[in-house]
């Protein structure tokens, strides 16, 4: 059984950054809230999502899950002005998720989660971390595109960089002092990462929002940031891309 | 002889209507104003306007008619800006429309009218009818599209219903109380509609306007409503698909 | 030697006037400013720009040439908002051109400028002349796109005149009085030009700029005007079309 409300501008910031990975999702819900473990099909990203039941505005649920596809979900938000109410309820009998916005009624079928096995999230333990403002984030992404495949990014302990070198162009983004939120690096570390998957996670994300960065040499990024006015949290990690010598 | 002058935003709110079923029109002009009657080339809609001469800033005509490309009068709509009066005069010697917009001047030739015939706009008796403002109606086809190429209208004594029914997925936007103007209808009735004329003529209909929708059970609908401050009306037929049992 | 601090919108209003042109470009550097020459590749139009030192909020500089690929600084000039200084610098070493904004560092090779040469400005006296508003010029361009491939200026004692001729259909912009900054024409001249490059040109123009026209019958036309608050000058020089009897 699961019946929510929740505001559309949440559910619209959820799914924002879930589909940056993955169209078809499964949902495990239980009374306290909800959480999404996914890989993308290339297995080079992984995403863990938990939202409470204090992101919903109303929230009843016994355990249970719940397949939906997340381009349907998104037609569904276009539907919703800004401050609208969207009641959830799944429809056991029937196999539907059906979902309310004032006089509109949109229901679907549910995507069929029997296949969908949970993905075992990595314990890391990363030498290096800085919380950063994610405009700061997508400011370097801008300067990087066009310019090579790759993202860089490098922890020093006086400051975060992010940088991108192609055969004539390079452009970097280096952030100290203000700039980062914070700064923990015991030895300056370095990886390279794809980065369409990198851009399209960070530019989902609201612009305000601090993201904490947790890096190693040759090792995934670990990023962690809230949503939803911290009722929600999401990790995602992205593999890196080793360089040959 | 026809010369005129009219707003720029009445006379793009006319041409929005009609370029929805046809490109080439025929107006028919009359020292009290003009009016045109089209059917689409497919025959499954028909839109009858009627434009008093009190819709223009200044009119002066005789018994004439005039043939226009609808895809050039709105490249001379573009250069209009808003407020800006636009004037109209054909000239028959060189069988030319010519518009004048300020310093602008934009002659076109025009199209020939003798091939076009005037429907015949059908005399029906529909049982039901609501008035709703297009805006309630512009929300139950964006809740309806991409579920399925037909939208089903659905008058009953306590509401007004726009739903659609795809093979997994459903909508609906059901309509009652405060959300109807008024509501007239002694027995239930409801017929399916192709969604795309639909669509495109509602979405034509400047926000704010009330619109006589007139229904029956496998019967045409008939959608009335004004434009230009009440001194334009139009009366709108569009063909239902008769299901098959 | 080559280091300067610029407006970003300084720069971009530079660059969005050159790129209607040539994309790979060579920039005379001495130290009072910058000038470019350059024909378009089909040498149907020609541009000479000139940029004083004092278009620059800071300015230092040798005799030396920078062969710039606009594509690339316009990239780097989605980088900048609204306000920001771009600080830019020649690295003779490396061969690269390094743009500097806030915390952000974007540089590129530089294009070869050996094989590039000037070309010769020409000396016309064109009899007619006329100051207008480039808004009214972006007017006339508006009123005669679709109409034809070409575009008419035609300059009368009283008047000056854009206007086009399709097969079917006309258009004309009649500037006199107020619409002119001013006029001086002996007699009545009028050419004929490719309504692309026109177009092109005049709409990279910032809006509220004084354009000179200077025009006669079969030749080049020749429009100057400022940028940057007038610490920048076009000269640009587009051939007509001769009209054959």
């Amino acid at each position: 059984m699961f019946k929510a409300e929740i505001k559309s501008e949440t559910l619209k910031g959820l799914v924002n950054i879930i589909s940056t990975l993955i169209d078809e999702v499964k949902f495990t819900i239980t009374p306290e809230g909800m959480t999404l473990k996914a890989v993308d099909p290339a297995h080079v990203a992984m995403i863990e999502l938990k939202v409470g039941a204090k992101a919903f505005e109303s929230y009843s649920a016994s355990e249970t899950e719940i397949g939906l596809d997340l381009d349907k979900v998104k037609m569904v938000l276009k539907l919703a002005g800004q401050g609208d109410l969207i009641a959830m309820e799944q429809d056991e009998s029937k196999g539907r998720f059906v979902f309310t916005i004032g006089n509109i009624t949109r229901s679907m079928s549910m995507v069929d989660t029997s296949s969908m096995s949970d993905p075992k999230v990595p314990q890391l333990s990363l030498s290096a971390n800085a919380v950063i403002l994610v405009d700061q984030l997508q400011k370097g992404i801008r300067a990087a595109e066009s310019i090579s495949d790759h993202i860089a990014l490098r922890a020093d302990p006086g400051f975060f960089e992010l940088s991108c070198e192609g055969d004539t162009d390079d452009a970097s983004l280096k952030l100290k002092g203000s700039d980062v939120e914070s700064l923990e690096v015991p030895s300056a570390v370095h990886s390279l990462f794809p980065l369409d998957y990198f851009s399209n996670l960070v530019k989902a994300i609201p612009a305000g929002t601090k993201v904490k960065v947790e890096l190693d040499s040759d090792f995934p990024v670990k990023l962690v940031f809230g949503l939803a006015n911290g009722e929600a949290s999401v990790v995602y990690f992205l593999a890196p891309r080793i360089e040959s010598d």
